[in-house]
């Protein structure tokens, strides 16, 4: 089932780089419904807070009408930054699937461990490297035509 | 200068116990102009990512239209949490000027160190405990009234 929602997360990474963002999407699974999706749109928006997780917890929230996010699973095809993952410690979601690590800047477990750190209150399942492939090279092919 | 836009960010932050959410407020400004501001509003809106500083940020970018908020400063009456301070990576922001601490979620300095970690790639200068009384009794005082 996670491979199946990832793949959903890559058709949103898809649609970043139609606007020149870096592909990268996300989406909210509660009880078997997606109920928020966002992709990168910091240069469509010219807004740094238009990540794709900040989106599909927004709009998750707007469904539920609640900010505790519990029994949702936030599923991303690259690993969370500080900003993103400090969403997910505020919003008390339950449980993170990523695909690709993000080595530079990621801070579930490859620059910082952020959500096991002594600044969050909340702990959630966490399983990465799911289609984790297919994740990282959309984001090679796009930095190779960027080159271009 | 910094005192006069903390009394501001104060008074923003008096908006948000209205509504029953903690009193925290925020403002960008950018050549002598508030360009943001906002207040905590996760009750309100029932949404964890309603923070006084993000909707400040977020109407600063619409401001510029750039994500990419080169001199600006923010002012924010209490630490900011770990998705904040990451916002404050993310759109590069020159200046953060605090007052209250934050002990248990404070992502600057009093939890964890966030902007000046392995997982920032940007430097902005800080200043802290501007008007820190009048910011963190704001705060008591709230929590009091909910205890009664």
């Amino acid at each position: 089932m996670d491979e199946y929602y990832m793949k959903k997360a890559i058709e949103l990474a898809k649609k970043a780089s139609f606007s020149g963002d870096v592909p990268i999407g996300a989406l909210v699974v509660y009880q078997d419904l997606i109920i928020g999706q966002g992709y990168n749109q910091k240069e469509a928006k010219n807004n740094a807070l238009y990540h794709a997780e900040l989106q599909a917890l927004n709009q998750a929230a707007d469904y539920l009408k609640s900010w505790w996010l519990e029994d949702c699973c936030l599923y991303v095809t690259l690993e969370p930054c500080s900003m993103c993952a400090g969403a997910l410690i505020n919003t008390r979601i339950s449980r993170l699937v990523y695909g690709a690590k993000n080595k530079r800047f990621g801070a579930v477990e490859s620059s910082i461990q952020l959500l096991t750190g002594p600044a969050s209150n909340h702990t959630l399942a966490v399983r990465s490297g799911v289609l984790e492939e297919e994740c990282s090279s959309l984001l090679t092919d796009f930095f190779k035509k960027l080159r271009k």
